[in-house]
């Protein structure tokens, strides 16, 4: 089959790989319906994250099972599946209070820009639609694989709800479906940071109801301005940096929360200042397979539409020119048709 | 009047003082009933905490009014009164929310260690005892206005209730209140780690349900090993260093949740190493206001004796001695009679 090989930093190639197989009782192989660039694959590409050898790259799938193991018994050939990047049991004490993504036999799954994929533990991990949706319904669905189930997480972590007043850090796919995510939580005030036209526009279709344009502390000055001096109730970090968690944190009020999910690069807390700050700090790898049933309802009766996201879409073959295009941020992110 | 001065690292005198007055017409003055040596006292008296001057000590009170300033509505000389560390005005939008130690107006109070006290914003702060209560009651009073609260704080972040195993790092006064808290919250089981003998039969007498001598990387591995490998739902952190925390941190399980309410000394958190473990973080100064018509109600009816920290009683006049014997670890908590 055809997938994508990182060699190096700027360096994505489609190549031959192998087709995969079941390996364990429990794997499923699924078909890829269509596949994605994700933010966090822009890490390695910049040459931030090291990449000891060439990786095939990929953690978000959708697609139609087309082969399950022995000891599979609620996934069946021929379903229109999706997982997340982390394959989990679902039954462990960790998974049913929550936390998929930190399962006791949790598994990456990677490679997934690819025609083909293999998901370990598949009763676990894999959630099947009713029936084979219409292709227009892919993108949004192929969005709850990643970055809409870790929005939605990152709203959940910051107690995002009625009454509540929301800030998002980071106008990227995931901090753009956290807005979404806020919105059908049910927050009163949904307020974007960003800088990028195309992105506000998609921030206020998703349901933010201001956008601040300045960043660091005048950003942070800016969300007290907007909530009487105090802060917002719940602020989501969707980007992983010092500065972006600064912010984060700066914009909440004491007793509010912070749901984390960018993938944390170089921050370190000081303890101090987080104590007096009183905030309460939750995030992590989202655990997306908690909110797969919910987000495959939404998403199905058209509720919501995750899949706007995608504002390029190449062929899987064109893989290196939609991963230039969101490193140079012409594109938020980059559907692969495989 | 006579109080207590900290001069030096080391230095504790108990001097002649002005007594206090009504400034503010939102003021109150009490007369002390007793005086207490806090944990947190220890770190300017052990030099980690610079002491730019002679400083007047201590900031747990309660005693009986002797004077209100023209503007106080709840409060009358004559009641006996509990108040804490941060003076709140309780109608604010932060005290609403339950944070009156990061009230909009609040105001420290210092000084305690003493015969009087100047409570700023009485009535928010102040919580009157519905008659004034039997001698023996006293140091039970005494101990709400900050170490039972920090430890119920510090239990109530961390989520102590049915169902849960709670761990607690540190021993002290706050540590062992905090096993207090999560009984009475209704934890299932409760992992006192300590190895001192005395302190670890008053963990037992709270409510303990098992001890742990270990510290450090061993403390987490036996945290572990009792939790099915797994970590506690709930640590409470209640020392403030960076090996108490890493401490916490290792023994909370994902999704789980810890209190941190040792005041920080130099704790540095890594970002990445916080991401992947999935915990809830909140603490900071207790919002102790928020829980004292509880634990007045919990100590009137005699349903919890906090006052058992203490464990030593000097005269105000010997304050030298029991700061000494904190600080050497042979009191836990030192009353001082006025």
């Amino acid at each position: 089959m055809r997938g994508v090989v990182m060699h190096a930093p700027g360096d994505v190639r489609v190549e031959q790989r192998d087709d995969p197989k079941i390996v364990e009782p429990t794997d499923a192989v699924i078909r890829m319906s269509a596949s994605c660039v994700c933010g966090s694959d822009l890490w390695p590409y910049r040459g931030t994250d090291g990449l000891p050898a060439p990786t095939p790259m990929g953690h978000e799938y959708a697609g139609i099972v087309e082969e399950v193991g022995a000891d599979v018994r609620t996934i069946r050939p021929g379903q229109f599946v999706i997982g997340s990047f982390f394959a989990s049991d679902n039954t462990c004490e960790i998974c049913r209070a929550g936390y998929q993504s930190a399962c006791v036999h949790r598994q990456p799954v990677r490679g997934a820009q690819a025609q083909y994929q293999r998901v370990p533990l598949a009763d676990g991990t894999l959630v099947a639609t009713p029936e084979v949706p219409d292709a227009d319904l892919v993108p949004d669905y192929l969005a709850a694989s990643d970055v809409l189930g870790t929005g939605w997480f990152g709203a959940t972590a910051a107690q995002a709800g009625p009454g509540k007043t929301v800030a998002v850090v980071g106008d990227g796919a995931v901090g753009l479906l956290a807005v979404l995510a806020a919105r059908q939580l049910g927050a009163e005030r949904i307020i974007a940071m960003s800088r990028h036209e195309p992105r506000q526009k998609l921030a206020l279709e998703f349901g933010a109801t201001d956008i601040v344009t300045e960043r660091g502390e005048e950003g942070v000055a800016r969300i007290k301005e907007l909530t009487n001096g105090l802060g917002a109730h719940s602020v989501i970090e969707a980007v992983g940096t010092q500065q972006s968690m600064a912010q984060a944190l700066g914009s909440t009020r004491p007793g509010g929360h912070v749901g984390y999910v960018g993938v944390s690069h170089d921050v370190a807390l000081d303890g101090r200042a987080l104590f007096y700050s009183h905030v309460h700090l939750h995030g992590g790898p989202a655990p997306v397979r908690q909110y797969l049933p919910q987000l495959i309802k939404l998403i199905g009766d058209r509720t919501i539409e995750p899949g706007k996201v995608f504002d390029l879409e190449v062929p899987l073959e064109q893989a290196a020119e939609g991963y230039k295009a969101m490193d140079e941020r012409r594109a938020i992110k980059t559907l692969l048709r495989v």
